[in-house]
């Protein structure tokens, strides 16, 4: 199951109203982070999310909106007596910075931390478990900045219970079923494992991107995702400032997630000349329909 | 004339009702921010502290819940628009926290910082313009840190403006008298300053000392001061747990206000143990009746 939740909305500097950019996804119960501007801590104590399960935090890029708040929530996790490892994902500077403010700082944490150092070309595989993988994949901003897909692994086929006890399975021909193979059994008989099993259910998929300009080919690597959560700094009216400044508008958003025929897309990232966003929203969903600009402590679910 | 608004009156990590220490001060239009932990340029919209008018940061030691803030509020004020040089104080190690971290993302603020640094083994005055000084001097706790005194110069003696008409007194007479000299005219009369003049309004001062453990010679530094705030991060029945952190319990402060004379000590850094303060505000008064536990938003004011 995947679970994400909006912690914080806005662009570049926090407000009463809109937290900058954090989400917290759990992804068939990876406690994951996502980007952690300032004031994130706060924002996982008002949406009740006990941060200490957090294993992994993904961070974008290295401006402020996306990054300060990481050290307070490290510190916050070590004085409240975390013990756990947590695995960040980030560009490599990050490190340094954060060697440094420990060294600096007289800082020594109870837990470890294990750095991933994220730079790369094209979309790499940079975590995978037994349940999930994450892919890493460039943007186009001003500083290096990347995406991150989540996806979840091809489950095993389901076996059709019926099957079980008319032909007497042994578990051994069960788990080949489940993975796909036939069975000979000794007499010479082969069963068909289609016969004996049902589609695996379609594997679920997260795609986080932000900050960048407008990428035609990332809908390539964000296809037929369930959610793509895009930044939408800007209107369209505004497309010679988001160039400038590498973003993207709402409309370009939805012409990506329609090209990529993902199932939903969520906006966010606006710039704060926006009070609302409903002509945001209804500017994407000119293009794509299944449009919802994001709040802080909205929740998305796919079962 | 001195206004001090508390902006976090919380410990060790922000929480929903207490953010972590920052102060804002207004001292005869002197703006100053003192120490800036996670979160604080939100606090200052949520008080509606205009940051951008903020000359100068104090800032007491390099614990998270007193620093964090500073990257987020510097960039703020960056993006904002920011033009004017900033004055930092601050333990040195600041300086090479925020220029590794401003470099390895690309940082280059539109205005210039102005790091002073603190690193000092008793009372040494800092700063001081034609109206205020500040003093900084060393307090006891786990890494360096500093307590900072901000006290007005003395003014000039008050004119009893009967007496211009009565004498005829020219202007340079007036300066004359002001600065508490006496006058002797052409004709070889003298004229007392004393019977021309008031004495001038006793200099305001306000002192901040946090975090340190109990020091009874801080008497003399902030002796007589208007308003001291003190940490008071225990009760008095945690004094080995204040002791053993290099912090100080409510009674302590309250006996270094008393002995130090001040008119008023406001306590706060209350560990998160205490969900109210009543009890560590009842204790204090035991010892030390003007004293108040401050919060999120207080205000107090020197006339």
């Amino acid at each position: 199951m995947l679970n994400l939740q909006i912690l914080g909305s806005g662009a570049a500097t926090p407000t009463l109203t809109r937290g900058v950019t954090a989400q917290y996804l759990n992804f068939n119960e990876r406690k994951i982070l996502i980007d952690c501007g300032e004031g994130t801590q706060l924002q996982l104590r008002k949406f009740k999310v006990k941060f200490q399960r957090i294993q992994y935090i993904f961070i974008s890029h290295l401006h402020g909106d996306h990054y300060l708040g990481l050290f307070g929530l490290l510190s916050s996790m070590h004085l409240l007596g975390r013990k756990t490892k947590i695995h960040i994902f980030a560009p490599p500077e990050l490190e340094e910075i954060m060697d440094t403010q420990f060294r600096l700082t007289y800082v020594k944490l109870n837990f470890e931390i294990i750095f991933h150092s994220i730079k790369l070309k094209e979309k790499t595989l940079v975590f995978e478990d037994n349940s999930i993988e994450v892919f890493a994949f460039p943007l186009k901003h001003r500083i290096p900045c990347y995406g991150y897909l989540f996806k979840e692994k091809i489950k095993e086929r389901g076996i059709i219970k019926e099957m079980i006890e008319e032909f007497d399975l042994k578990i051994p021909e069960i788990i080949q079923f489940k993975r796909g193979n036939d069975v000979t059994r000794e007499d010479g008989t082969v069963l068909n494992h289609l016969e004996f099993t049902t589609h695996p259910p379609k594997p679920q998929s997260y795609a986080f991107c932000t900050d960048t300009k407008y990428i035609e080919n990332l809908k390539e690597i964000v296809a037929d995702v369930d959610i793509l959560y895009h930044e939408a700094t800007f209107k369209h009216d505004m497309l010679d400032r988001a160039k400038a400044t590498f973003h993207t508008t709402a409309q370009q958003a939805a012409t990506l997630a329609k090209n990529a025929n993902v199932k939903q897309l969520i906006l966010g990232h606006f710039s704060q000349r926006y009070g609302e966003t409903t002509e945001i929203e209804e500017e994407a969903k000119a293009t794509f329909e299944n449009t919802k600009c994001v709040e802080d402590g909205d929740v998305f679910l796919v079962n």
